[in-house]
């Protein structure tokens, strides 16, 4: 019975969606290292008790490049975490490898780009179509499993 | 083996679980694109770059009603996150379907009105109770799943 | 067919991992009624139409000990999530129950330490530490997931 779940990751569309995925989550824990370090850079800190630990509560503050590291981490958590679940229900589908892949892939990218626009303030649009883009593959892949199950509401 | 996945979407109450789950995604695509749009018509940008983009710096500010679709954004996050993966485990559970998606329905009805409740600022306690009424279903998957699992921790 | 799901639950690791993770979100679940309690003690709402509901619209304020409790809860939301996921496609990759229930148990317990650390506003480094004890094994997940899916990128 155990075989089960090994079964899953022999599917191979399923394994390219974790694969993909897992490396998104790897993304996220990045970026709440990259917040932990510019917060003890520009000694701006969340919390009392972490003020006082490096240097006095007056760095119990916030700092604009900590909070747009927690933007670009928030906006990860409203696309990222729905990604995890459209993916792994879409595999369920038997969509053909070539088209996940590039559902897959094309999230993927739009999403490295988008940390990227965002961390390092690049010049509008670009944060904004790296968002686009990445839902494009999101929408598609929901409205595909909206098809699948759509007898049994 | 493939057939593993597809066969989960045969679970008849799986996929009544996965098509409230991805219409409530969609629910919160939907807020995402409200916020973006309510940020351009008050012009209010979370980022410089966006500001300048759009008329200059001074828009780089906060505003109410971004505010609000933020807050409505992140309680769905709170409380659907968690349902995409209780209501998975659920239906795993062997319920019967009547049972099931009565909990599946109760919260889809709840967290959409719990979504109008705070985009239109609806007179408390309209929102709280839709939450409160939510978190019912999600509670009981969780004690049933508990329950279900109780020898193997 | 309907079997397929069941006998996931009839895995041993993922039983145990399905344990571990409900429990958390029924911990992130108190978060937020804690939350409320709070508001409502503080006489703190985060919209106008609920301060209005509890004595005016003066109430319409933050509160340190509120935001202290968002801070836990979106700290949670950064870390538990991408739990769920990793934690479910790890129990697919075969490990033996020892090393895996380790692995649940020390981000299980680690994410109580940094709730409560969190809450009580304990001395620094308390919360951090338990924070980057629960990512141990979350990476060594994400790492053992990766090796497992490599051929499928």
């Amino acid at each position: 019975l155990a075989d089960t779940e090994a079964s899953m990751l022999e599917n191979v569309v399923f394994a390219s969606f974790v694969f993909y995925s897992t490396l998104l989550i790897l993304k996220m824990f990045a970026i709440a290292v990259i917040t932990g370090q510019v917060r003890l850079r520009k000694k701006a800190f969340a919390n009392p008790e972490d003020a006082l630990r490096h240097g006095g509560i007056q760095y119990f503050r916030e700092d604009p490049d900590v909070e747009r590291c927690r933007r670009a981490h928030r906006n990860d958590m409203e696309n990222i975490f729905p990604f995890l679940f459209l993916g792994a229900v879409y595999s369920m589908t038997e969509p053909t490898l070539l088209v996940a892949r590039i559902h897959f892939q094309v999230f993927f990218v739009g999403r490295l780009v988008h940390t990227v626009a965002y961390l390092c303030a690049l010049k509008a649009p670009t944060r904004s179509l790296a968002y686009t883009v990445a839902q494009v593959p999101c929408v598609s892949m929901a409205v595909q499993i909206l098809i699948a199950v759509a007898a049994y509401w």
